[in-house]
């Protein structure tokens, strides 16, 4: 089951150095869905062929405009195009009244269904609940109500086991029935076992997406064991301005703490600052805390690798 | 003066061919002056190196969302950057709430003043009016309320003339006087005459927007003898689809028709629909009708030239 990330944008609201602003499109076995959309995040996705219309859930982290002034334009976009399939989006509250006073402006009527979920103030639970995988929010520290999302996929296939299936004659359609763990009668009376001629499956994959946010351990359990954690890294340790910033904004290091923390396999970091013309002093700082991460580079694909048990 | 306009986006709303979506920004004599605000404006100002902070007068045709989604992300920069400097938005009135619901959901409270200006419907009038230039608006043919915009120089100064000054002994502070067309007293009793060192000056430059609009004779008035005519042309002729579209966008041919009737000295056609590749045939179209035709292209800047009276 395909299961990646596209980074549209890496930049935070203090655009520079030609990086677009936040938006993740997230492709788990053709499920796409949108986190978050940044002025400009519908020109990125044709830049980047990142296919449009399949997109049917958005999930908005928050009110400040570069996580989310991209969204009408999309919405306005689909309904140009004629969309008919129905599209949901996520987010706290007022997003709703922002879309539909634009829409009215325009006097539009979109062609296709808009379900709107708001997220309860300091929500911690489960979003969508879909046959392989689930997508969980929690709260984020930041100077507005802010969500955090970990898609989880659920338990994955057992394989077929090369080895125990030499010649063992097996009807096609058994398979299925073997990677579920469950037994399979054929015609002529046999029994296959799935605990013989499988082995256990891999353990299952996850994405976690924590921006904006300062320094906060709330949320460790929510991410527990995430295969990949894209967490913001908005300044390096010793250029933390002072105030506000301070406080909602994470730098390097302490995302990389948290990865640590929360036993991720790798890290992302991204929402870069404006003053980082070259970003690897975010990756070295970070690489001290937490070997396995990366910077986010808009338009690079993340694929969300399955790991071993150590 | 300089007087030229640098187009920001060529498009249509249905996006394509990496077009930019509509906005101009004009500068006369270092007054810059932004006629609509399509999404990713400030992304497009950036990459061709307009100077953004210098914008202090926006004029919003109409609200659809090609025209104006960019508005909010650019009047939340300006904050980020602490501009100082007034701003002065002209739009129509649902404008003012679509900004300030939005400014609320994220708990902004801009850092500069904001002034904002309401166009009546159908109204027709001078909105802005300086030393040198004002701009005069008029009402267009669209699905929603929708106002073109011209930007005038006032009387131009008067040229010193080579041949008649030559062997005058003239005071550098007198040319100005001249130039205005008064008369100048010299400390040594000499009256020189404007009439007779200088001669008539150019003909007063102007810039006309004219988006969206379908085919209406309705403003020939308001932009008769426009140094420079910017027309929608979304569609050619034989493309122009059924319905609503067809009366409330302009074919290249009615651009080229309507510069034609307003005695204007050139024409610029953008807005152009997705469905273009290629361009020259719309170009090709308008010129049968009016040679001095051509096409916007994302980055250019435009001069708005002086013209010999015929």
């Amino acid at each position: 089951m395909d299961f990646y990330v596209t980074v549209l944008g890496s930049s935070s609201a203090t655009l520079a150095n030609h990086r677009g602003l936040t938006s993740h499109v997230v492709n788990y076995g053709g499920n796409y869905l949108m986190i978050d959309c940044g002025e400009g995040t519908q020109l990125q996705m044709r830049r980047f062929h990142v296919p449009m219309q399949k997109i049917n859930h958005i999930f908005i982290t928050h009110l400040h405009g570069d996580h989310y002034y991209g969204l009408i334009g999309l919405l306005s976009t689909y309904h140009l195009y004629q969309r008919e399939a129905p599209l949901h989006i996520y987010a706290h509250e007022p997003l709703q009244e922002i879309i539909d006073i634009q829409l009215r402006a325009s006097e539009t009527e979109l062609c296709y269904p808009l379900y709107f979920h708001t997220i309860p103030y300091q929500h911690r639970g489960v979003l969508l609940d879909r046959e392989n995988f689930y997508v969980h929010t929690f709260p984020l520290l930041h100077s507005l109500p802010t969500n955090g999302f970990v898609i989880r996929e659920k338990t994955r296939p057992r394989k077929i086991s090369k080895e125990a299936i030499e010649g063992v004659d097996i009807p096609n359609e058994a398979f299925d029935y073997l990677k579920q763990g469950k037994d399979y009668s054929t015609e002529d009376g046999r029994i296959l076992r799935s605990n013989e001629l499988t082995t256990s499956p891999l353990p299952s994959r996850s994405y976690a997406f924590c921006s904006d946010t300062g320094y906060t351990e709330s949320f460790l359990d929510d991410i527990c064991d995430v295969t990949l954690l894209y967490h913001e890294a908005t300044f390096m340790k010793d250029d933390v301005p002072s105030g506000k910033l301070a406080m909602y904004h994470a730098t390097a290091e302490q995302a990389a703490t948290i990865a640590r923390k929360a036993k991720a396999k790798q890290l992302l970091l991204g929402h870069f600052s404006g003053r980082y013309e070259s970003l690897e002093p975010l990756k070295e700082e970070a690489t001290r805390v937490f070997s396995k991460t990366n910077l986010v580079e808009d338009g690079r694909r993340y694929l969300i690798h399955a790991y071993k048990v150590l």
